[in-house]
């Protein structure tokens, strides 16, 4: 590792999870690309880098699966902070390409799919769309293969990046389309002012288990921001249950509540407590 | 729509759904194949055909989102019956392929990585693994090709459809492979014996909301087999909730509780009462 402070995402340069990544720790670190999740997990694990962003939630699509299955399987892994980005789709082409030369646009099937109303309605000359590996893989192609009849649906820092203009900005349909990404790190962080904890738990299999799991949190006035259910392996219709409460596990009240909720559990982790985003 | 019985499901003849199709209704039906979960809504709600079957959850991979948004959108449907069936993969060939010829394995990549262990230990001819859009789609591309050297991971029912012969029985690494799908229909039904119940709600976004849903049903005994969050679109951090409790909201008690429930609700749906499923 270098002396510069190093964060995996995954995706290409210029991916939405390396605008997170920025907008979280600032400028000054080295986003390091990463083609899956699981080896911005193992990044981190080893050592290589010092912590990672992942996506986690957007609020269109929901929660990305994937990235549960892989915190629950990454014990060794804290969950240190959190922040959200908008995803503004832009329109990026070449240098001298202009609106009337586009009738190809690129791009991830869900950015395409997230834009298509925007697609029909402002660029009557496109006529078709050929789905790629990335939003930032979009702006990548149509650079190394120099496509001067197309154009990519990515980030704004994208374009910076392989030094193509936004010919149209926001092609959304859809403004309140938002994702949500944790931080990973090595070693939990004690956090200080407004503060939430993340949980997965997994509990018998009897009436009224999951009211009793939440009351541990309602009966303290603990607010509640998420709870997720993925399916435990091996055991049919059984379920890991993800929780994100208001509050650190430093607190009295949030420990009393943990405890209590071990009282009827067969798995318990902490996955961290971190600093709210905004 | 002609005299016998027609039930559409996703995917080609020989699919998984079409299985669960003839476990739920039996052989005296007529099962439609649709391209996509979309087509199959469709063909319900405009009365080509009679019932739809969705699979809407897994037990290695949980729930299948698409098919909550779909229920959600289709507001004429309803849940008139569930059924669960092993998803077993059989190791398909054409007549006169031995083991030994078996180079390459097509099938859907879900299927394929449920496969994976098996395959390198069972079949060590096999050097490449070719992604198909269906398994079933995997039977009947080495059929129309009439691809001698390849194999397909699908249903039993797929090596009669196109027949084909198995080469080698339940290639899946994990037996406790199993998919639920629900039954749609035009009309709701009122189930005799034991019965489930699905519905679909949102709640304001306040402290405790959540726990005060699920005291609905825990304060009359009542179990919940299931609950799901989906994100409600244009409100960021917002859910939907699909739940699903055992009973009938014919059942006085049921009907208390759903009437309780709709006291803090901001939408609320029965999307249907139907027999347990075994």
């Amino acid at each position: 590792m270098t002396n510069t402070h190093q964060i995996a995402f995954q995706g290409e340069r210029g991916a939405f999870s390396e605008a997170a990544t920025v907008a979280f720790f600032g400028e000054q670190v080295e986003p390091v690309p990463c083609k899956d999740f699981e080896t911005v997990f193992e990044m981190v694990t080893s050592g290589q880098v010092n912590q990672g962003v992942l996506p986690i939630e957007n609020s269109l699509g929901g929660s990305i699966h994937r990235n549960y299955d892989l915190l629950l399987r990454n014990e060794q892994l804290y969950i240190i902070g959190e922040v959200q980005i908008p995803i503004a789709h832009q329109l990026l082409a070449l240098p001298g390409v202009s609106l009337a030369d586009v009738t190809t646009v690129y791009s991830h099937p869900q950015a395409l799919a997230q834009c298509e109303h925007s697609i029909t309605k402002r660029l009557p000359h496109v006529t078709k769309r050929i789905p790629t590996y990335d939003t930032a893989g979009s702006a990548k192609i149509i650079k190394e293969q120099q496509i001067k009849n197309g154009a990519g649906l990515a980030s704004a820092r994208a374009a910076q990046i392989y030094d193509m203009n936004i010919l149209m900005t926001d092609m959304q349909d859809d403004s309140e389309n938002y994702t949500r990404f944790v931080v990973v790190g090595p070693e939990p962080i004690i956090p200080t002012g407004e503060a939430k904890t993340s949980i997965v738990f997994s509990v018998k299999n009897v009436a009224g288990v999951l009211f009793k799991t939440l009351a541990v949190f309602a009966l303290r006035d603990i607010d509640l921001t998420k709870l997720e259910s993925r399916p435990l392996q091996g055991k049919r219709w059984q379920y890991f249950f993800y929780l994100d409460f208001m509050g650190s596990q430093y607190e009295e009240r949030c420990q009393n509540a943990l405890n209590h909720l071990q009282e009827i559990t067969t798995y318990f982790r902490i996955l961290g407590s971190y600093p709210r985003g905004v």
